[in-house]
């Protein structure tokens, strides 16, 4: 039997204890040391005022889930944990990137909601069909590669959710995102900005692809694009289960 | 003010209480009604027993809408349930559909986890990268548009999840998806088969596009196939967060 302390990798979900899983809530409260990025370290130390946190900056994933590996390795049961869900360009692909087989670390994922799922359900019922989840940010990925998936993705007539739309040091690819989605993507499409979603100061708009620009779209913002089924009623925006033979192919 | 009950379309996640959200759970105690298709109130029904629960068969979505309005003009507040996420391929689509503006209701969607993600925490971390969400079912859609989709996910090395995979009329969609697959992923592409995530007989094989016809797959199977950097170790399917520099473009 292993000494080893086990690691969860846990999804907190958008940010308040409502929208978070109770295995997620139980997974933190258990654990002898909580660890995440700053942001969300205090989205949750409020629940946990018995639990150590340690909170690190961004960009230094790595270092933090080399902290996580050597606290489990000393027998500490770890948190490590990302907003949404962990698995959504989240902590869990890099814990488990950096695990060897020789190290015997449990490394168990706990899922949580997703910014998408969150967004949607504020605005609506936007997402109800295929849907792509794009993130903007071209750090690691080449951006000729981003915009074809953006291209692919209009072509097929997906719902388009868009993650890292926009930073202070990145302002322009929305701008061509939203170019490359005109292209196929009628200009009326209906459009939900969501920011901060589940969290304090949240706020969203419907619009439409061609007036999209017109809204204020940041780090913490989740860009939601219909289908050609897409509509909206009632200050909310639906996109329809099935193309009930409307769709001319 | 409006005497009519209140409707919440509730994602009750994959199953168990512990992948609920708080949220979910609290609005499905202080509803009057919950109501949705037999297995999902099969699921929750020891968590509320002291709640009145109809259940209702497959097929019949929009009579339980119906119902639900119903329920809520004669002032009844009512949880509507779908697994997962309410918001994915379930019912908060047709509920807004439904309902119109001098019905005078209010809705609230609450987003829980989705297959996909239960499903990618199971088996490792497969959907750290730009993923595109597919349902194979062709009762609504034209399988012409759906075989378009696939081809246009393979084509930008999206993750792919695929939704109603099989059921007992419908068995050929997922080995034709599986050959479009082929046509530009490699045979040797990661896959997950992942049955009954988060609930009682919860299985799963990791396997390779090639391969991926061997194992069961049924109407409770979500299936996710990697990108050209997924891999597999220590049993884990892992896709790294980034292209590095690594993708040929
Ligand atoms: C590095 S990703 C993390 C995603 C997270 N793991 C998830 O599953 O939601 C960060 C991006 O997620 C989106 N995001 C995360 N939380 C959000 C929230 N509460 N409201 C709106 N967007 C959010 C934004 O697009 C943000 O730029
Ligand atoms: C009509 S869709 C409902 C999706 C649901 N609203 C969600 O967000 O997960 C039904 C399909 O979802 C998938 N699914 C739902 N729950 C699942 C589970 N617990 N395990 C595996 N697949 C599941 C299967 O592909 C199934 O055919």
């Amino acid at each position: 039997m292993s000494k080893n302390g086990k690691i969860y990798v846990v999804g907190i979900g958008p940010g308040k204890k409502a929208d978070m899983t109770f295995k997620a809530y139980e997974k933190m409260k258990n654990s002898d040391i909580i660890v995440g990025y700053k942001t969300y370290t205090d989205l949750i130390k409020e629940y946990f005022p018995n639990t150590e946190i340690r909170s690190s900056s961004m960009m230094k994933e790595v270092d933090r889930c080399l902290e996580v590996l050597d606290l489990a390795k000393a027998g500490k049961n770890v948190a490590l944990i990302s907003s949404g869900d962990a698995g959504i360009y989240g902590m869990a692909g890099i814990m488990y990137e950096i695990i060897n087989e020789n190290d015997d670390i449990e490394v168990e994922v706990i899922a949580g909601v997703t910014a998408t799922n969150a967004a949607a359900a504020i605005v609506g019922a936007p997402i109800m069909h295929d849907y792509v989840t794009i993130s903007l940010s071209n750090l690691l990925t080449d951006w000729e590669l981003i915009k074809k998936r953006l291209e692919l993705a209009a072509q097929g007539d997906f719902i388009v959710s868009l993650y890292n739309p926009k930073s202070k040091g990145r302002a322009t690819q929305i701008a061509e995102a939203q170019k490359i989605m005109l292209k196929y993507k009628s200009k009326d499409t209906p459009v939900a900005i969501v920011r901060n979603a589940g969290r304090e100061n949240e706020e969203y708009e419907i619009t439409t692809l061609e007036n999209m620009l017109d809204f204020e779209i940041n780090m913490l913002t989740i860009v939601l694009i219909g289908n050609s089924n897409t509509y909206v009623k009632n200050g909310k925006i639906i996109t329809p289960r099935g193309y009930e033979k409307k769709y001319e192919y």
